[in-house]
């Protein structure tokens, strides 16, 4: 992204000019031509150069500071992502501020205005739930700032990107189920419209398929939004009201977890006996609830120190050093407890 | 403190010539003598006057944005703190910046100074527990930054502070468990450097000497320092080693609360009818572990939400406006479960 940016040498090499010259008739100095003038702006519109004293300023002065957008600070995971950037980051001198979109497009859209303006020398960003349009976020990269995404990524911005492997989590989960002699394996998905939920359902209908079971559309289940287990509950009460229930759950989250399992033990139903039940996170305390809860361990930490090791890494490379965007994918593994394990 | 900060007019007035000539002598502009000059420099050095150019740029031009510097974001509680400062700063217009000083000093010095630079217009702060010295929050003070702590305050600086009644509830957490007919009621504090801890071990001992108990030293111990639940875990181990173990245990978080409780299960003792366990801070899934925790609940919502209007109304005063620093007590609710109730 570095390299296709146009900078001010740019225009300045189009024209047979110094950048000094260019760099001069954009803050429309005195000392410049109205023709020339005329000439560079008409050259930097057309090229889509940005002239932005901020981030003019970014350049020449760094803030030392990273700016870090995240969907939920409630989310346990996310807060030990935030952990694991802060130990590369304060150990390479950068201070980190957070900005949370609360799962909101519109926030979203402010902080990166917000994190910009703030002269952030880099940003790590997760897309928020609702994040359909990444206008905001390719600005930022039009506009030169480094950026990483972790997590929630997004494949419009050509950006360097750190992952779990989802569609193998979805998988391991879901085979384990099967293991376990579970036959009826209902899944409780996120938000489609993020890759990592497409990719854990993948990854659930494709153990369904090598073991031989069918997928059957009505025990999947879309939790659209949600930040707490209310709509889990929902969903868990339609799974549960089907004619042919199922006698398992993979949630897609640990609070979707936790939901169903109040919902299955309201209905008088045994956990792991009647009905299996399989999140996602490893939240603090799942390992303390009744049946303690089989969930898979996503390494935040790890996410978050990779994710930070290559932000820094584009900010000090050198000016006209091009870095190719890498996508660091990040094993999980399964914690299994008893909420899954028939004896 | 904004009437006692030393501005440039404080320094025109003393030597009897207009504040712009002050401004533009530390500006060590052409114009201005070099006799005006070092009278000039030499007052404001005298005073403490401190010319920085940031807080020049912070008065001239607003960055709309507000500074969290919040302990540990992994702490439920303070998560919600955030969202509360969120819904009142964003419908004001600002956008929240959020620094994590992971309960260490000098990263809160390092993050004091980051949102200093990234031109915050206000600050609200919740000490570390390792903080002793409050030079950084003072600092920013002397500089006409506004401020207001919350939850962890610190006396030292003369701000405006949201606080929960933490004598009231440790009070009734303590009567909660004489009422219930536990006679040997332990404590795991906070640190003790930290007022909040402090004021709930008063309230505890008030309960005991109110309802005719001693306070027995041995039954009162210090969590210096823990983020997660092993220092508790072995401070669980030390009670329960005593000739005369507790028959109750009142801790000053969850995360210590659901410690004992692992310790207690350990020991095949059975909660409540042998322990009675009580925690702090009603963190999410408290209510689904085995036994539910009774807790109490902070109203940490609220709080962000009376921080973040304090804040607000001292960064929109008026230049000449005095602002008294107000203290807001907030009050807490005993949420009786299963962990503390004998049948």
């Amino acid at each position: 992204m570095k390299g296709s940016q146009v900078t001010i040498k740019d225009i300045a090499k189009a024209l047979g000019v110094s950048a000094s010259t260019v760099s001069r008739a954009l803050k429309d100095h005195p000392d410049i031509s109205p023709e020339t003038k005329k000439a560079v702006t008409e050259l930097a519109e057309k090229l889509n150069y940005q002239p932005n004293s901020i981030a003019l300023s970014l350049r020449q002065k760094k803030s030392n500071t990273i700016g870090v957008i995240i969907p939920e600070l409630v989310h346990f995971f996310f807060s030990t992502v935030i952990n694991g950037i802060e130990d590369v980051a304060y150990a390479a001198g950068y201070s980190v501020i957070v900005s949370q979109s609360n799962e909101s497009y519109e926030r979203e859209v402010v902080d990166t205005k917000a994190l910009f303006n703030n002269r952030v020398d880099g940003i790590l960003a997760s897309v928020s739930r609702e994040t359909k349009n990444y206008d905001h976020f390719q600005s930022l990269v039009n506009r030169g700032i480094p950026m990483v995404f972790y997590d929630r990524i997004c494949s419009a911005v050509n950006c360097s990107q750190v992952i779990i492997d989802d569609f193998d989590a979805g998988y391991q989960s879901t085979k384990h189920l099967i293991d376990q002699g579970y036959k009826r394996i209902a899944h409780i998905s996120g938000p489609l419209s993020l890759l990592l939920s497409a990719q854990r359902l993948e990854g659930y209908k494709k153990a369904l398929e090598d073991h031989g079971l069918p997928v059957v559309e009505e025990l999947i289940v879309e939790e659209t939004e949600s930040k707490d287990e209310r709509v889990a509950k929902e969903l868990t009460n339609k799974l549960l009201d089907l004619p042919t229930p199922p006698d398992a759950i993979f949630a897609n989250n640990d609070v979707a977890a936790l939901g169903a399992m109040l919902v299955i033990k309201e209905r008088g139903l045994k956990i792991p006996d009647n009905i299996g039940v399989v999140g996602f996170s490893n939240w603090r305390f799942t390992s303390l609830t009744e049946p303690a809860l089989t969930t898979i361990d996503q390494p935040g930490f790890q996410m978050g120190q990779e994710a930070a090791r290559l932000l820094i890494k584009e900010i000090e490379a050198k000016e006209d050093e091009v870095i190719e965007p890498e996508t660091v994918v990040l094993k999980t593994s399964l914690i299994v407890r008893k909420s899954s394990v028939r004896n």
